[in-house]
């Protein structure tokens, strides 16, 4: 387990997702279905709407007994009954009538168009004058118009949103199949590290990856469970490591940044039977030093000690994990950016995928994206970023005034 | 009350968000803190970090023993002593000394900058080889380098992201005074409405808007609570609103698109003592018709009925109210969209502020924007689209190939 690991791109590392099972679904109260994946397809097993209704306050005709109707030479029509509102209208409309109806009302039979009321006026109770046309379908939506029977509804893997909750609310589906949120056991490791309840002494730190990565765990879908600081001894970190394993869905150890402690993580993978490391290091910075190995059926995540560094693969690489064990897609890295042009030169090692954090800033009518080029151990400058730019391992560097897409985080 | 009332821009609407009091405070544990909008500023009660940090593994150095160091010409330093994890160095380092020192290791007395492991070679058990010379400082954060004593951590109003819960975390703070979240109690009325539980009557159809709008809400920050469907009758509806009132910071209704609706809500907020109708339709298209009333304290929303013009007004202006009375900013409407070129032309009525539903499509390096021009009666436009673009009350339209800003949601 000890062999010399290569270096990979971060597309080989998304590769390797495809390889761990997604979790169990669950049924969820639609109420709390918003955030959630659907683990179902869901058809619709009727018509939307299932009656022709107006989307206006006015009077339910045939268009053709208002065509040529204008100012100057409007159209009478003859009142052929009143729609109420929830009901159906026990009459039809001809030529030449008229129904008055409400938002939402049902279109009498023979009538296909509403003229809306700001178009008409009364002349008596039995009359109205028409001073527009309408063609048919206008200012109605017509049976099925929103959705068709068997049409879909919410795909399998859609993350939902309030839209998709209230197409299922008009559908009556009382109950979604969402996938589970993916349980993430987090471990932080290292000696100086103390918990954020002690006062550390001259040489310690408080642990802050567990609150960071904890945080970016629930944004991702996730469900984080902590495991706490485990002290670099072999037999306390495998023991933790091995019941995180049994309780959670995948596992994320950080901390261990430095030589020797990377070593210390490999060695506890390896002491689990059917380990293999898949990843031992990604070809970007900050980042590289990024562990991914498969403990029997699953995936052992190794993050880098440095806070800037392990939320930076954390949010490239652990997140779309993450959301891809909850039932998201197996591709990541397409998000759309934010455009921005960049506020000074920025240079870059060839050879690896850069991250440079930007705080974003809008000046007259220009977003500029200014680069925070602090040490990676440094949490202020993730405090102070808005996301980051990436900067492609064929380019060298990035000048004033360009335009850069900036991930948002 | 039934005065004739202006159509007002919506900046004025904005303008009338301060005349409400933000929700009360409330302590969280720091784990819950990711999300939450600080009622407090938190300041650095000690530097961090409190000691000089090595940010590799390498040799602790005074810079100047390294100086003109290069692989031709090395300088030869003397092995001074072993830094050790979490521990305080009982020795210290002086010109031609070095000490091995881990990644987070605390520098002796007398250094200040670490060579790379990778730029040194042990000659034997006392010496080293330099390879390359290091400036003071580098490799390494100085004491009080990521913050200092009395520096702002997190801002009162800030929305906290997994960054802020790792800085609070550094400087042990376990508890954080945030906002309670805002309740916002939802109400639909209308006959035609059923609850999602029934099978609708032709001419009935299920209540949508209650489950988009509670799912806008939780993602708002706030917490939706249902008040179910109320009937058109003004006493149930009055009561309904009564105790929605009594129990929430914030009342919507919605429903009641039709003009008869418009003015049974008006009737309803004009029952109440201390009632001041503040808005009453907004020169936003969709969205018109919408009503904002203060009763006694408290701010009272009338939705438009159709479910896109009740979604679009939510995210316009809703949203921006909710996280107001969370402890959010005052003004709104500034955000940072995705640029994107329009795939086809749309016109717009001048005069009025336009939100068109767009869908993004990406075609080589290309971002389109995809505009959806259904009825604000269908939701499925809302299913498909990715976000909105505005166009301004004194544009008449906008072309094809158009640079446009697209907000998501």
């Amino acid at each position: 387990m000890k062999d010399f690991f290569k270096v990979q791109d971060i597309a080989d590392v998304f590769g390797y997702f495809k390889q761990f099972a997604r979790v169990g679904t669950e049924s969820v109260a639609l109420a709390d279905a918003c955030g959630r994946v659907a683990a179902e397809e869901i058809c619709a097993d009727e018509d939307l709407p299932g009656f022709p209704r107006s989307v206006v306050d006015g009077f339910a005709v045939r268009g053709a007994s208002t065509f040529g109707a204008s100012e100057a030479n409007p159209a009478y029509l003859t009142i052929g009954g009143r729609v109420s509102m929830g009901g159906v209208p026990d009459f039809s409309i001809g030529p030449g009538q008229a129904a008055k109806i409400p938002t939402g009302g049902m279109l009498p039979a023979g009538a296909d168009s509403v003229v809306m009321v700001e178009h008409s006026s009364s002349l008596d109770d039995a009359t109205i004058e028409i001073y527009r046309s309408v063609a048919p379908g206008q200012n109605c939506i017509r049976v099925g118009e929103d959705y068709q029977k068997g049409a879909v509804l919410v795909s399998h893997g859609q993350s939902m949103r309030p839209q998709h909750a209230g197409v299922l609310a008009a559908f009556g589906r009382c109950e979604v199949c969402v996938y589970r949120r993916p349980k993430v056991g987090i471990i932080s490791t290292g000696d100086e590290i103390v918990a954020v309840t002690r006062s550390p002494a001259p040489g310690q730190i408080r642990d802050i990856n567990a609150y960071t990565i904890a945080g970016m765990v629930s944004e991702a879908g996730g469900i984080p469970v902590g495991y706490g600081i485990v002290s670099d001894d072999y037999n306390a970190l495998y023991d933790h490591c091995r019941r995180a394993l049994e309780e959670c869905d995948t596992v994320l150890i950080s901390g261990g940044s430095s030589v020797g402690n990377r070593d210390f993580t490999v060695e506890v993978i390896a002491g689990f039977e059917n380990a293999r490391i898949l990843v031992h290091g990604i070809s970007i910075s900050p980042g590289k030093p990024t562990i991914l190995a498969a403990i029997e059926e699953q995936a052992f995540w190794g993050l880098p000690g440095h806070v800037v560094s392990a939320m930076i693969v954390f949010d490239r690489v652990v997140k779309p994990f993450i959301r891809y064990l909850g039932g998201g897609p197996a591709v990541a890295g397409s998000e759309i950016g934010i455009t921005a042009r960049l506020r000074r030169n920025v240079s870059s090692a060839q050879g690896r995928l850069d991250y440079v954090r930007v705080r974003l800033l809008r000046e007259n009518n220009t977003v500029w994206a200014e680069p925070l080029l602090g040490k990676s151990a440094l949490i202020h400058t993730m405090v102070q970023a808005d996301g980051l730019i990436e900067i492609d391992k064929n380019t060298e560097g990035l000048d004033e005034g360009d335009t850069v897409q900036v991930i948002l985080f």
